[in-house]
Protein backbone atom coordinates (compact mmCIF):
# COMPACT_ATOMS: atom_id res chain seq x y z
CA UNK A 1 0.00 0.00 0.00
CA UNK A 2 0.47 3.46 -0.59
CA UNK A 3 0.57 5.23 2.83
CA UNK A 4 0.98 8.63 4.07
CA UNK A 5 2.05 9.61 7.52
CA UNK A 6 1.76 11.87 9.15
CA UNK A 7 1.60 13.50 13.24
CA UNK A 8 1.72 16.65 15.39
CA UNK A 9 4.99 16.38 16.83
CA UNK A 10 6.85 17.27 14.32
CA UNK A 11 8.80 15.40 11.75
CA UNK A 12 11.35 14.47 14.04
CA UNK A 13 9.36 12.70 16.74
CA UNK A 14 9.82 9.12 17.61
CA UNK A 15 5.98 8.50 17.48
CA UNK A 16 6.45 9.14 13.99
CA UNK A 17 9.74 6.99 13.23
CA UNK A 18 8.31 3.99 15.06
CA UNK A 19 5.92 4.23 12.52
CA UNK A 20 7.91 4.48 9.72
CA UNK A 21 10.40 1.48 11.13
CA UNK A 22 7.32 -0.96 11.72
CA UNK A 23 5.78 0.06 8.14
CA UNK A 24 8.80 0.46 5.99
CA UNK A 25 9.22 -3.22 4.92
CA UNK A 26 5.46 -3.82 3.48
CA UNK A 27 4.64 -0.39 2.79
CA UNK A 28 5.72 2.53 0.30
CA UNK A 29 5.62 5.18 2.83
CA UNK A 30 5.44 9.16 1.96
CA UNK A 31 6.05 11.66 4.73
CA UNK A 32 5.09 14.98 5.38
CA UNK A 33 4.69 16.44 8.93
CA UNK A 34 5.03 19.53 10.70
CA UNK A 35 8.40 21.19 10.68
CA UNK A 36 8.44 21.78 14.53
CA UNK A 37 5.94 20.13 17.45
CA UNK A 38 1.95 21.33 16.65
CA UNK A 39 0.13 19.62 19.82
CA UNK A 40 -3.51 20.74 20.20
CA UNK A 41 -3.84 22.69 17.50
CA UNK A 42 -7.24 21.02 16.70
CA UNK A 43 -8.09 21.26 13.24
CA UNK A 44 -6.36 24.26 12.57
CA UNK A 45 -5.34 25.18 8.76
CA UNK A 46 -2.84 28.19 7.56
CA UNK A 47 -4.55 31.06 6.04
CA UNK A 48 -2.64 33.82 6.58
CA UNK A 49 1.03 32.78 5.88
CA UNK A 50 2.04 30.30 3.13
CA UNK A 51 3.75 27.29 3.88
CA UNK A 52 7.16 26.02 3.48
CA UNK A 53 8.07 23.12 2.35
CA UNK A 54 11.97 21.17 3.51
CA UNK A 55 13.57 17.70 2.55
CA UNK A 56 14.54 16.33 5.56
CA UNK A 57 16.89 13.28 5.69
CA UNK A 58 18.01 10.25 8.32
CA UNK A 59 20.29 8.46 8.28
CA UNK A 60 21.67 9.91 5.01
CA UNK A 61 18.69 9.35 2.94
CA UNK A 62 15.98 11.15 2.29
CA UNK A 63 13.15 10.70 4.53
CA UNK A 64 10.26 13.13 4.18
CA UNK A 65 8.94 16.86 3.55
CA UNK A 66 8.91 19.13 6.97
CA UNK A 67 6.15 21.90 6.64
CA UNK A 68 5.73 24.91 8.15
CA UNK A 69 2.00 24.37 9.10
CA UNK A 70 -0.48 21.68 11.10
CA UNK A 71 -1.18 18.67 10.60
CA UNK A 72 -4.12 19.49 8.50
CA UNK A 73 -1.78 21.39 6.43
CA UNK A 74 0.63 18.60 5.97
CA UNK A 75 -2.61 16.19 4.85
CA UNK A 76 -3.69 18.99 2.75
CA UNK A 77 -0.27 20.10 1.12
CA UNK A 78 0.66 16.39 0.88
CA UNK A 79 -2.75 15.61 -1.40
CA UNK A 80 -2.76 18.08 -3.39
CA UNK A 81 1.02 19.18 -4.51
CA UNK A 82 3.73 17.01 -2.97
CA UNK A 83 2.80 13.21 -3.78
CA UNK A 84 2.03 12.23 -7.47
CA UNK A 85 -1.06 10.92 -6.33
CA UNK A 86 -2.94 10.36 -3.27
CA UNK A 87 -2.09 8.03 -0.65
CA UNK A 88 -4.46 4.59 -0.46
CA UNK A 89 -4.53 5.25 3.45
CA UNK A 90 -3.30 7.81 5.75
CA UNK A 91 -1.80 7.10 9.33
CA UNK A 92 -1.40 9.71 12.46
CA UNK A 93 0.46 9.31 15.16
CA UNK A 94 1.67 7.82 17.19
CA UNK A 95 0.73 10.54 19.38
CA UNK A 96 2.43 9.85 22.94
CA UNK A 97 -0.27 10.99 25.38
CA UNK A 98 -4.40 9.42 24.34
CA UNK A 99 -6.81 10.80 22.40
CA UNK A 100 -9.64 9.99 23.81
CA UNK A 101 -13.33 11.95 24.40
CA UNK A 102 -13.78 15.59 24.20
CA UNK A 103 -9.75 15.18 23.25
CA UNK A 104 -10.23 14.43 20.24
CA UNK A 105 -11.85 18.02 18.75
CA UNK A 106 -8.28 19.53 20.50
CA UNK A 107 -6.36 17.06 18.77
CA UNK A 108 -3.51 17.82 16.01
CA UNK A 109 -3.29 13.95 15.60
CA UNK A 110 -6.97 13.37 15.17
CA UNK A 111 -7.50 16.54 12.76
CA UNK A 112 -4.55 14.78 10.22
CA UNK A 113 -6.74 12.14 10.14
CA UNK A 114 -10.06 13.45 9.57
CA UNK A 115 -8.53 15.73 7.18
CA UNK A 116 -7.67 12.63 4.93
CA UNK A 117 -11.21 11.98 5.46
CA UNK A 118 -11.90 14.83 3.90
CA UNK A 119 -10.43 13.55 0.76
CA UNK A 120 -12.43 10.14 0.94
CA UNK A 121 -8.94 8.50 1.86
CA UNK A 122 -9.06 5.90 5.07
CA UNK A 123 -7.26 7.89 7.75
CA UNK A 124 -6.57 6.49 11.00
CA UNK A 125 -5.07 8.36 14.13
CA UNK A 126 -2.57 6.23 16.48
CA UNK A 127 -2.33 7.67 20.41
CA UNK A 128 -0.54 5.69 22.71
CA UNK A 129 -2.17 6.40 26.47
CA UNK A 130 1.20 7.56 28.10
CA UNK A 131 3.05 10.98 27.81
CA UNK A 132 6.36 9.41 30.63
CA UNK A 133 9.05 7.95 28.38
CA UNK A 134 6.38 6.19 26.00
CA UNK A 135 7.45 2.94 24.14
CA UNK A 136 5.87 3.00 20.81
CA UNK A 137 7.29 -0.79 19.89
CA UNK A 138 3.73 -2.10 20.24
CA UNK A 139 1.91 -0.06 19.16
CA UNK A 140 3.66 0.75 15.85
CA UNK A 141 3.15 -3.11 15.02
CA UNK A 142 -0.46 -3.16 15.92
CA UNK A 143 -0.48 -0.34 13.37
CA UNK A 144 -0.01 -2.80 11.12
CA UNK A 145 -3.54 -4.72 11.96
CA UNK A 146 -5.20 -1.98 11.96
CA UNK A 147 -4.34 -1.12 8.63
CA UNK A 148 -5.51 -4.72 7.58
CA UNK A 149 -8.81 -3.65 9.68
CA UNK A 150 -8.93 -0.68 7.80
CA UNK A 151 -8.82 -2.41 4.25
CA UNK A 152 -11.18 -5.73 5.14
CA UNK A 153 -13.95 -3.26 6.84
CA UNK A 154 -13.42 -0.96 3.79
CA UNK A 155 -13.74 2.08 5.59
CA UNK A 156 -16.39 4.37 4.12
CA UNK A 157 -15.88 7.45 2.65
CA UNK A 158 -15.62 10.29 5.52
CA UNK A 159 -15.22 8.57 8.19
CA UNK A 160 -11.69 7.91 10.06
CA UNK A 161 -10.53 5.90 13.02
CA UNK A 162 -9.57 7.33 16.31
CA UNK A 163 -7.08 4.91 17.73
CA UNK A 164 -6.01 4.54 21.95
CA UNK A 165 -3.38 2.22 22.41
CA UNK A 166 -2.70 1.36 26.60
CA UNK A 167 0.74 2.24 27.38
CA UNK A 168 1.30 -1.20 28.96
CA UNK A 169 2.91 -4.72 28.30
CA UNK A 170 1.16 -6.52 25.71
CA UNK A 171 0.03 -9.08 28.34
CA UNK A 172 -1.99 -6.82 30.24
CA UNK A 173 -3.96 -5.34 27.29
CA UNK A 174 -7.44 -5.88 27.72
CA UNK A 175 -8.28 -6.58 23.78
CA UNK A 176 -9.87 -4.35 21.47
CA UNK A 177 -12.86 -2.71 21.45
CA UNK A 178 -15.08 -0.33 19.16
CA UNK A 179 -15.65 2.29 21.19
CA UNK A 180 -17.78 5.90 20.73
CA UNK A 181 -16.20 9.12 21.99
CA UNK A 182 -16.90 10.14 25.63
CA UNK A 183 -18.11 13.17 26.05
CA UNK A 184 -17.70 14.01 29.70
CA UNK A 185 -16.49 17.60 30.28
CA UNK A 186 -12.95 17.95 31.55
CA UNK A 187 -11.60 18.64 35.05
CA UNK A 188 -9.68 21.67 33.85
CA UNK A 189 -8.17 25.19 35.69
CA UNK A 190 -5.84 27.37 35.01
CA UNK A 191 -2.47 28.05 37.39
CA UNK A 192 -2.04 32.00 37.90
CA UNK A 193 1.48 32.80 38.07
CA UNK A 194 3.79 35.67 38.40
CA UNK A 195 6.83 36.03 36.39
CA UNK A 196 10.23 37.56 37.07
CA UNK A 197 9.33 40.77 36.13
CA UNK A 198 5.91 41.37 38.12
CA UNK A 199 3.82 39.97 35.49
CA UNK A 200 0.67 37.52 35.72
CA UNK A 201 0.42 35.05 33.45
CA UNK A 202 -1.78 31.40 33.21
CA UNK A 203 -1.18 27.46 32.44
CA UNK A 204 -3.82 25.34 31.84
CA UNK A 205 -4.04 22.61 33.85
CA UNK A 206 -6.66 19.61 33.95
CA UNK A 207 -7.41 16.18 34.39
CA UNK A 208 -9.04 13.80 31.94
CA UNK A 209 -12.67 13.31 32.59
CA UNK A 210 -14.06 9.90 33.72
CA UNK A 211 -17.71 9.06 32.18
CA UNK A 212 -20.04 7.64 34.14
CA UNK A 213 -20.86 4.35 33.99
CA UNK A 214 -20.45 3.10 30.22
CA UNK A 215 -17.89 1.34 29.24
CA UNK A 216 -18.78 1.86 25.50
CA UNK A 217 -16.69 5.38 25.35
CA UNK A 218 -13.24 5.54 24.57
CA UNK A 219 -12.14 7.17 27.46
CA UNK A 220 -13.63 4.52 29.80
CA UNK A 221 -12.32 1.29 27.53
CA UNK A 222 -8.97 2.43 27.65
CA UNK A 223 -8.40 2.97 31.15
CA UNK A 224 -9.56 -0.67 31.28
CA UNK A 225 -6.69 -1.23 29.29
CA UNK A 226 -8.79 -1.48 26.04
CA UNK A 227 -7.24 -0.97 22.63
CA UNK A 228 -10.50 1.45 21.35
CA UNK A 229 -11.03 2.22 18.07
CA UNK A 230 -13.84 5.06 17.38
CA UNK A 231 -15.30 5.94 14.06
CA UNK A 232 -15.35 9.56 13.63
CA UNK A 233 -16.53 11.92 10.86
CA UNK A 234 -16.62 15.38 10.29
CA UNK A 235 -20.51 16.45 10.54
CA UNK A 236 -21.01 18.47 13.39
CA UNK A 237 -24.89 18.08 13.14
CA UNK A 238 -26.89 17.79 16.26
CA UNK A 239 -29.41 16.01 14.50
CA UNK A 240 -32.00 15.71 17.71
CA UNK A 241 -31.55 18.96 18.39
CA UNK A 242 -32.41 19.98 14.52
CA UNK A 243 -35.23 18.23 14.96
CA UNK A 244 -36.34 19.41 18.44
CA UNK A 245 -35.85 23.12 17.75
CA UNK A 246 -38.57 23.19 14.61
CA UNK A 247 -41.25 23.37 17.53
CA UNK A 248 -39.06 26.41 18.97
CA UNK A 249 -38.90 28.72 15.83
CA UNK A 250 -40.86 31.86 16.18
CA UNK A 251 -44.31 32.43 14.42
CA UNK A 252 -42.13 35.87 12.50
CA UNK A 253 -38.29 36.72 12.75
CA UNK A 254 -39.19 40.10 11.65
CA UNK A 255 -37.21 40.08 8.41
CA UNK A 256 -39.41 41.06 5.26
CA UNK A 257 -40.06 37.58 3.75
CA UNK A 258 -41.32 34.87 5.44
CA UNK A 259 -39.38 31.25 6.41
CA UNK A 260 -40.83 28.70 4.72
CA UNK B 1 -28.83 38.16 30.57
CA UNK B 2 -24.63 38.03 31.14
CA UNK B 3 -23.16 37.58 27.97
CA UNK B 4 -19.84 36.45 26.96
CA UNK B 5 -18.45 37.74 23.47
CA UNK B 6 -15.83 36.40 21.87
CA UNK B 7 -14.23 35.88 18.12
CA UNK B 8 -11.61 35.24 16.26
CA UNK B 9 -10.55 38.34 14.44
CA UNK B 10 -9.44 39.81 17.51
CA UNK B 11 -10.30 41.97 20.59
CA UNK B 12 -10.52 44.97 17.81
CA UNK B 13 -12.25 43.68 15.14
CA UNK B 14 -15.57 45.53 14.45
CA UNK B 15 -17.72 42.38 14.05
CA UNK B 16 -17.25 42.56 17.79
CA UNK B 17 -17.59 46.07 18.36
CA UNK B 18 -21.20 45.78 15.86
CA UNK B 19 -22.39 42.82 18.16
CA UNK B 20 -21.40 44.71 21.56
CA UNK B 21 -23.31 48.07 20.35
CA UNK B 22 -26.18 46.26 19.82
CA UNK B 23 -26.59 44.09 22.35
CA UNK B 24 -25.00 46.81 25.73
CA UNK B 25 -28.03 48.57 26.63
CA UNK B 26 -30.08 45.26 26.87
CA UNK B 27 -27.24 43.02 28.40
CA UNK B 28 -24.81 42.52 31.27
CA UNK B 29 -21.68 42.14 28.37
CA UNK B 30 -18.08 40.53 29.22
CA UNK B 31 -15.26 40.36 26.49
CA UNK B 32 -12.95 38.39 26.22
CA UNK B 33 -10.88 38.01 22.93
CA UNK B 34 -7.90 36.68 21.52
CA UNK B 35 -5.07 39.80 20.87
CA UNK B 36 -4.60 39.25 17.54
CA UNK B 37 -5.93 37.67 14.73
CA UNK B 38 -6.93 33.56 15.38
CA UNK B 39 -8.73 32.74 11.70
CA UNK B 40 -8.50 28.85 10.88
CA UNK B 41 -7.14 27.78 14.09
CA UNK B 42 -9.76 25.38 14.32
CA UNK B 43 -10.29 24.15 18.12
CA UNK B 44 -7.05 24.95 18.94
CA UNK B 45 -5.70 25.07 22.56
CA UNK B 46 -2.94 26.56 24.35
CA UNK B 47 -0.38 24.08 26.43
CA UNK B 48 2.81 24.74 25.55
CA UNK B 49 3.19 28.79 26.70
CA UNK B 50 1.33 30.06 28.92
CA UNK B 51 -1.45 32.86 28.39
CA UNK B 52 -1.46 36.64 28.83
CA UNK B 53 -4.32 38.64 29.92
CA UNK B 54 -4.74 42.46 28.95
CA UNK B 55 -7.20 45.32 29.69
CA UNK B 56 -8.32 46.95 26.80
CA UNK B 57 -10.16 49.90 27.01
CA UNK B 58 -12.54 51.97 23.94
CA UNK B 59 -13.33 55.59 24.19
CA UNK B 60 -12.06 55.72 27.77
CA UNK B 61 -13.97 52.97 29.16
CA UNK B 62 -12.89 49.22 30.01
CA UNK B 63 -14.06 47.26 26.90
CA UNK B 64 -12.47 43.29 27.79
CA UNK B 65 -9.46 41.50 28.33
CA UNK B 66 -7.21 40.63 25.38
CA UNK B 67 -5.62 37.29 25.52
CA UNK B 68 -2.75 35.98 23.72
CA UNK B 69 -4.71 32.94 22.97
CA UNK B 70 -6.90 31.27 20.40
CA UNK B 71 -10.97 31.49 20.98
CA UNK B 72 -11.27 28.44 22.76
CA UNK B 73 -8.51 29.90 25.12
CA UNK B 74 -10.68 32.96 25.44
CA UNK B 75 -13.99 30.62 26.87
CA UNK B 76 -12.21 28.25 28.82
CA UNK B 77 -10.05 31.42 31.10
CA UNK B 78 -13.53 33.53 30.44
CA UNK B 79 -15.46 30.71 32.48
CA UNK B 80 -13.04 29.49 34.46
CA UNK B 81 -10.54 32.19 35.84
CA UNK B 82 -12.02 35.83 34.73
CA UNK B 83 -15.26 36.22 34.94
CA UNK B 84 -17.16 35.47 38.93
CA UNK B 85 -19.47 33.12 37.45
CA UNK B 86 -20.36 31.37 34.17
CA UNK B 87 -21.99 34.07 31.56
CA UNK B 88 -25.73 33.14 30.61
CA UNK B 89 -24.79 32.73 27.10
CA UNK B 90 -21.95 32.65 25.08
CA UNK B 91 -21.77 34.60 21.52
CA UNK B 92 -18.97 34.31 18.92
CA UNK B 93 -18.11 36.62 16.39
CA UNK B 94 -19.68 38.62 14.19
CA UNK B 95 -17.02 36.92 11.71
CA UNK B 96 -16.58 38.03 8.14
CA UNK B 97 -16.97 35.40 6.12
CA UNK B 98 -19.28 32.36 6.60
CA UNK B 99 -18.95 29.16 8.28
CA UNK B 100 -21.05 26.61 6.88
CA UNK B 101 -20.18 23.01 5.59
CA UNK B 102 -16.60 21.57 6.55
CA UNK B 103 -15.61 24.87 7.18
CA UNK B 104 -16.99 24.61 10.29
CA UNK B 105 -13.97 22.50 11.86
CA UNK B 106 -11.74 24.61 10.63
CA UNK B 107 -13.29 27.74 12.17
CA UNK B 108 -11.87 29.73 15.12
CA UNK B 109 -15.35 31.91 15.75
CA UNK B 110 -17.64 28.08 15.99
CA UNK B 111 -14.91 26.69 18.12
CA UNK B 112 -15.76 29.18 20.96
CA UNK B 113 -18.93 28.31 20.72
CA UNK B 114 -18.37 24.53 20.69
CA UNK B 115 -16.04 25.32 23.88
CA UNK B 116 -19.15 26.97 25.51
CA UNK B 117 -21.22 23.81 24.59
CA UNK B 118 -18.55 22.19 27.17
CA UNK B 119 -19.09 23.80 29.88
CA UNK B 120 -23.05 23.88 29.22
CA UNK B 121 -23.59 27.52 28.49
CA UNK B 122 -26.05 28.14 25.11
CA UNK B 123 -23.63 29.18 23.03
CA UNK B 124 -23.48 30.62 19.07
CA UNK B 125 -21.35 31.35 16.72
CA UNK B 126 -22.45 34.55 14.55
CA UNK B 127 -20.87 34.72 10.51
CA UNK B 128 -21.74 36.96 8.17
CA UNK B 129 -21.44 35.82 4.22
CA UNK B 130 -18.62 38.12 3.00
CA UNK B 131 -15.19 38.82 3.63
CA UNK B 132 -15.36 42.41 1.33
CA UNK B 133 -16.17 45.68 3.54
CA UNK B 134 -18.46 43.86 5.54
CA UNK B 135 -21.74 45.74 7.16
CA UNK B 136 -22.52 44.25 10.46
CA UNK B 137 -25.60 46.25 11.58
CA UNK B 138 -28.91 43.67 10.49
CA UNK B 139 -26.33 40.62 11.63
CA UNK B 140 -25.80 42.49 15.13
CA UNK B 141 -29.76 43.23 15.09
CA UNK B 142 -30.65 39.66 14.68
CA UNK B 143 -28.14 38.63 16.83
CA UNK B 144 -31.30 40.00 19.43
CA UNK B 145 -33.56 37.38 18.11
CA UNK B 146 -31.21 34.28 18.29
CA UNK B 147 -30.94 35.08 22.08
CA UNK B 148 -34.35 34.75 22.44
CA UNK B 149 -34.51 31.77 20.36
CA UNK B 150 -32.21 30.26 22.69
CA UNK B 151 -33.93 31.18 25.64
CA UNK B 152 -37.20 30.09 24.62
CA UNK B 153 -36.05 26.64 23.03
CA UNK B 154 -33.72 25.90 26.19
CA UNK B 155 -31.11 24.97 23.82
CA UNK B 156 -29.64 21.41 24.97
CA UNK B 157 -26.17 21.40 27.07
CA UNK B 158 -23.51 20.07 25.08
CA UNK B 159 -24.92 21.81 21.83
CA UNK B 160 -24.47 25.07 19.89
CA UNK B 161 -25.48 27.36 16.99
CA UNK B 162 -23.39 28.21 13.71
CA UNK B 163 -25.44 31.00 12.37
CA UNK B 164 -24.76 32.55 9.10
CA UNK B 165 -26.17 35.74 7.86
CA UNK B 166 -26.48 36.51 4.34
CA UNK B 167 -24.50 39.81 3.25
CA UNK B 168 -27.56 41.41 1.50
CA UNK B 169 -29.78 44.23 2.32
CA UNK B 170 -32.61 42.89 4.31
CA UNK B 171 -35.32 42.63 1.53
CA UNK B 172 -33.43 40.46 -0.17
CA UNK B 173 -33.13 37.71 2.96
CA UNK B 174 -35.25 34.74 1.92
CA UNK B 175 -36.53 33.82 5.05
CA UNK B 176 -34.74 31.70 8.31
CA UNK B 177 -33.58 27.71 7.86
CA UNK B 178 -32.84 25.18 10.37
CA UNK B 179 -30.01 23.46 8.73
CA UNK B 180 -27.92 20.78 8.90
CA UNK B 181 -24.17 20.91 7.78
CA UNK B 182 -23.01 20.61 4.70
CA UNK B 183 -20.15 17.64 3.91
CA UNK B 184 -19.53 18.66 0.50
CA UNK B 185 -15.14 18.42 -0.49
CA UNK B 186 -13.44 22.00 -0.91
CA UNK B 187 -12.36 22.77 -4.61
CA UNK B 188 -8.46 23.90 -2.96
CA UNK B 189 -5.58 23.54 -4.57
CA UNK B 190 -2.42 25.43 -3.21
CA UNK B 191 -0.42 28.42 -5.34
CA UNK B 192 3.30 27.75 -5.56
CA UNK B 193 4.97 30.62 -5.76
CA UNK B 194 8.91 31.62 -5.50
CA UNK B 195 10.02 34.54 -3.41
CA UNK B 196 12.64 37.08 -4.15
CA UNK B 197 15.43 34.85 -2.56
CA UNK B 198 14.50 32.14 -4.60
CA UNK B 199 12.77 29.92 -2.21
CA UNK B 200 9.30 28.39 -3.01
CA UNK B 201 6.31 28.42 -0.96
CA UNK B 202 2.79 27.84 -1.20
CA UNK B 203 -0.72 29.55 -0.89
CA UNK B 204 -3.79 27.54 0.19
CA UNK B 205 -6.96 28.55 -2.29
CA UNK B 206 -9.93 27.36 -2.67
CA UNK B 207 -13.51 27.64 -2.85
CA UNK B 208 -16.66 26.90 -0.97
CA UNK B 209 -17.91 23.82 -2.08
CA UNK B 210 -21.63 23.61 -3.91
CA UNK B 211 -23.46 20.40 -2.17
CA UNK B 212 -25.67 17.93 -4.79
CA UNK B 213 -29.09 19.19 -4.97
CA UNK B 214 -30.07 19.33 -0.95
CA UNK B 215 -31.82 22.89 0.32
CA UNK B 216 -31.68 21.62 3.66
CA UNK B 217 -27.88 22.02 4.05
CA UNK B 218 -26.28 25.12 5.36
CA UNK B 219 -23.93 25.70 2.83
CA UNK B 220 -26.66 25.39 -0.04
CA UNK B 221 -29.46 27.38 2.04
CA UNK B 222 -26.83 30.56 2.96
CA UNK B 223 -26.12 30.57 -1.46
CA UNK B 224 -30.03 31.07 -1.54
CA UNK B 225 -29.99 33.80 0.76
CA UNK B 226 -31.28 32.04 4.24
CA UNK B 227 -30.34 32.69 7.43
CA UNK B 228 -28.84 29.61 8.81
CA UNK B 229 -29.18 28.35 11.90
CA UNK B 230 -27.06 25.01 12.33
CA UNK B 231 -27.11 22.86 16.00
CA UNK B 232 -23.64 21.37 16.21
CA UNK B 233 -22.43 19.34 19.03
CA UNK B 234 -18.55 17.93 19.48
CA UNK B 235 -19.42 14.44 19.30
CA UNK B 236 -17.47 13.11 16.51
CA UNK B 237 -19.03 9.18 16.50
CA UNK B 238 -19.93 8.16 13.29
CA UNK B 239 -22.58 5.96 14.10
CA UNK B 240 -23.23 4.18 11.13
CA UNK B 241 -19.70 3.13 11.20
CA UNK B 242 -19.33 1.82 14.44
CA UNK B 243 -22.33 0.07 13.83
CA UNK B 244 -20.97 -1.70 11.00
CA UNK B 245 -17.07 -2.28 11.84
CA UNK B 246 -18.53 -4.41 14.16
CA UNK B 247 -19.12 -7.31 11.57
CA UNK B 248 -15.40 -6.85 10.09
CA UNK B 249 -13.57 -7.61 13.46
CA UNK B 250 -11.39 -9.98 13.01
CA UNK B 251 -11.21 -13.34 14.89
CA UNK B 252 -8.22 -12.17 16.58
CA UNK B 253 -6.56 -9.17 16.79
CA UNK B 254 -3.43 -11.38 18.12
CA UNK B 255 -2.96 -9.68 21.51
CA UNK B 256 -2.76 -12.10 24.52
CA UNK B 257 -6.19 -11.86 25.68
CA UNK B 258 -9.24 -12.27 23.71
CA UNK B 259 -11.91 -9.41 22.81
CA UNK B 260 -14.95 -9.64 24.15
Amino acid sequence: MRILLTNDDGIHAPGLFALHDALKSDHDLDIVAPESEMSAVGHAITLTSPLRVQDVSKNGAFYGYAVTGTPADCVKIAVKELLERPPDIILSGINPGANVGVNILYSGTVSAATEGAFFGVPSAAISLNTRQNPDFSFAAQFAKKIIRFMIESGLKTGAALSVNIPAVTPDKIAGVRLTRQGTARFEEHFERRTDPRGNIYYWLTGETPVENGSTGTDSNALKENWITITPIHYNLTCHEELKRLKSFLPDSWGVPKSDS
